[in-house]
């Protein structure tokens, strides 16, 4: 398969350019970044010296369509709606990881106050919940955070047991990009947690829009998201309020017969840690009854930049071109 | 004043002296650990090398008591409750700093699974929430979760406005203690964000008590606590469900009324941070009103070892004593 | 005492204001800081909510020296040697936290490659090395590198001992500013470590001047700092290498003579630690003598922003106001 | 390959699981673990569940050997002396990662102060100095410091240039093992860095045998480790003093000849930094000349578990066999 990126000098281009070179299948013919342009991707991206050696190019899409199969867009949201129809237009399959076709056109208009320029249908690409990306020639790659939230309260969501849901979401700071910032600088963050946007965070609609596909009943659905002093993961803390008070064990076959066959996620007794998942597409999954309540806590713990980005972009390319779920990315985290 | 500690080589009993040596009144007349007995207390608490120049001592609790006006129990739970009877037998004001006496003895005896040998009635040391702790000889100073989820949601539950809340609090893992486990074992801890006791905290106890102590009818009362990348500090993200929606400036009147003279809360528009009151006495306290919801988010941040620890015990005994609230206690945090 | 600080918006600035507010003696009378006209102070320093309430001012150096028995200048290098000569013109005692007055004039502008509009002599203000601070009117505050490095080296430099010695230093972050940048960003600093300017660091200037004065055939001084993911402290691993073996008694008595009733000196028996001295004045020195080797490794443990800077600014003042030299600043570090 | 691991359950044994794994020519046939005997493998690493189907057996080395192509051991110094023999003696290839091997047998004894049982010559297997790895049957895996070190220096020691070096090194805490111990306790290891055997670490005397092996002249060799708050890499800042003035230049030319063709070896300009070889086998290496000095400040960057550990035992593997040296380690770190 022949591979093009555009956008290649943030971070989920970084980690997308980390998980193709590992790929068997995958064969990068274009990296662009405007900024960068001429520059080694090895000299931003320096953990991959010797492992690739190219530029940065600054193209437009169709010629990056012209060298590709299939091309990845990671750019900011309202770009990739600039770039998605041209490159569509040129006949190559695409992924694109911005927000611009996670939602209906009319939700994302009012989520990021902006006009749509490309109304398009598009698959929400977590294959978990969506096996017809297999078919498509365009997937919308989801955020972070809804990855994390949406996969750890789906199967309660199908079962039609939730009342009412609380995401109370921990993430590492690079899911705020490569960027220097107040937020991200080193004496702010350090020994410190962030809750921000406490009711306003835009991922949520995309959450919302998973949860009510699964129960059209479902009308509580909270999210806070929080930074915390860690690079990669995200935490989804799901507080899950159910309608009827089930056994663990019940519990536990609905996620079980929910996930069956799912090869990233894993369903843990005990609780999931960051740890066990950094750098890697796993999707860990543990949860709590609560004695006397109808509370059940479920924790998933995924890496914001694998399975939340360029690990999930990379398992709907193998399902886009009938390759094995798994290729290129059945590789364990790094822990310690 | 002249002062003992029992149990002084742990983080509390650090936090203890370290703020001690800092207050107009404190004389420190003794400070007790069996394991360190002969040993220099700064050998232990190495910042406080020139600043204090005592040895832990072995002692009984009358001999404490007969050089003391006050002493402070930081023993493990199980412990204070053969120690504080001595102690309050021979006259000496007391501020316990374990878990023995915050609850009611039969709510005690059930979380802990543990017999009381001295069931008495103490006031729980939250002073902003017990101002009677003035008059009192005894004290049982709270544990520090339940001093950051009480103060987020004291005020809307006074005002007999909750219908539902969730405590999802984050701590800094010095609240674990300074014996090495596996918990604090740097490579575990780094990067990570460890939930744990996910709805069997029992620190959820103490939570429960204040807040139906000031409703009654609160009935959904939830906490979920994790550890943190951090060694100082308690966040705590409150969600509260409200029977009816209030406009933001209606719930910064309930604040700001239920907290005037409160000299250690800090009212804040904007989200508090654990750097802003690392290391100081405060609480800083901030919220966000989501629209179209039931659902208020109550941000707080206190420093566990102080507002959350030995601060708060050192405020109680400005109290008891007379003495103005924040004497030896009006210091910023250390920033950054 | 009433004081100004002109440049207050920064971490120095800062943390002159964080010791200054538990001063017994000092009145802070102007605040300035042109980006900041008009804000709250402690809209930026958060931790001092409550504790100051101040606005940033705008002010000629005139008009803050009118209202002042002392000005503090936190601003950079290059700047300080506008607003200094006003300053001192206008009869207020000044400590210029920048670099300005530190070193001989050619040293300087070859150093900083900028030339000096006001070459002055001023006395540098480390107290442990220059007790002639105290007949004052004007110092020049050291760079925080330097501090730890001297104060390591300086007995045996005085002793006459050292054939060679290398600096390899550490500091936290935030003796980089408050900016943003690159290197503090936390992805880039977390789990990392960063040496830069490896040989070419313009605090080997004052490290050379300090130890020459105390040793002038000393010829070989190496300077490499680091940076770590760290907020604060400067851990500087001094490898001396002496021109006759001595004994780790001997050596102890030479450090033991040399800062014999310096009361911010601490030396231990062991390895000195950040831990043991983040926010305080204290300077924490150990030692090894490498068996059958020319070697000595003398550790120092600093607060980069306390000893490092605004504390020691601080002690100064203390000194050229005749006070206590320990004045607001004893205090022990916050650990853990 | 059929591979056995005798030790499995520390930190080297788990990434010599995680990398064998990706390896395509190897076989895991037998992971041992006294204390964990019985459990799966996945419940001690976490990140390994679903990659790995084992479980942790109590085995003789005869029966490890007898499953086996070649067998690595992972177990504590003085322990790998009782099993080696056995191994060897059962035909099967070995490499020890323990230290029992790497030194002549009078120094070892010396160091270590341990009586040697099986005194036996084994090639120190860093590979990139000792090509002569792929004939042996038997590899002394080196240990993580004296591999960051001795790649640092060695080209400039192989030129007869050096006239004194100071290795001042900086780990991640990893390297101190999965134990939870005060120094790896996080409220000790955060916002902190701990210098520990100043003189007198056992890692200095490979140090040693390796430089003067290239260099028999070479004398005054130092070195003092520290552990940093991060959990992997090794950060080598090496102080050279050289018999002669060489251009930046000149020194370049003698790394690029000495490193050609040495796949693992990356020589960059500017600052290699952890950062960029983070669960990677690469060796990062820039310099710096001092002008008007005898310095050269050497920068040596490396992954502790990988390349100085289970990476460089996997590309001893590699050679010993006849495969690429970089079969299954030509995988990038993970950034950020």
């Amino acid at each position: 398969m022949d591979i093009g990126i555009i956008g290649g000098s943030g971070y989920t281009g970084g980690e997308l350019l980390r998980l193709l070179t590992q790929h068997p299948e995958a064969n990068i013919k274009a990296v662009t970044s405007r900024s960068s342009k001429g520059q080694k991707v090895s000299d931003t991206h320096t953990h991959l010296r010797k492992i690739i050696d190219m530029e940065f190019e600054d193209l437009a899409p169709e010629d990056v369509a012209s060298r590709c199969d299939i091309v990845f867009t990671a750019v900011p949201h309202g770009t990739a709606m600039q770039v998605v129809p041209k490159l569509l237009g040129a006949g190559v399959k695409v992924i694109d990881l911005s927000a611009d076709y996670r939602l209906k056109t009319e939700v994302f208009e009012k989520t990021y106050k902006l006009k749509h320029t490309d109304p398009r249908t598009a698959v929400y690409g977590i294959p978990e919940l969506h096996p017809e990306v297999a078919q498509q020639e365009f997937i919308a790659n989801p955020g972070c955070y809804p990855t994390g939230a949406s996969l750890a309260a789906a199967p309660l969501a199908d079962a039609g047991l939730i009342e009412r849901v609380v995401f109370d979401s921990k993430s590492g700071i690079s899911g705020a990009g490569a960027e220097p910032t107040e937020v991200s600088h080193y004496p702010n963050m350090a020994e410190n947690i962030q809750a921000y946007k406490l009711t306003t965070h835009r991922h949520r609609a995309e959450i919302v829009q998973e949860l009510t596909r699964l129960d059209s009943g479902l009308k509580s659905i909270s999210f806070t998201p929080h930074v915390i002093p860690s690079v990669r993961g995200i935490l989804t803390t799901a507080h899950i309020f159910v309608k009827k008070q089930l056994s663990e064990e019940e519990i536990g076959d609905i996620y079980r017969n929910f996930y069956q066959d799912k090869p990233f996620i894993r369903l843990i007794k005990g609780i999931p840690m960051l740890g066990g998942v950094r750098g890697s597409n796993f999707c860990d999954i543990g949860f709590e009854v609560e004695k006397g309540s109808d509370r059940i806590v479920v924790i998933s713990a995924i890496d914001n930049l694998v399975k939340g980005a360029s690990g999930q972009a990379i398992q709907n390319m193998n399902l886009m071109f009938g390759l094995d779920e798994t290729a290129g990315l059945w590789t364990p985290g790094v822990a310690p």
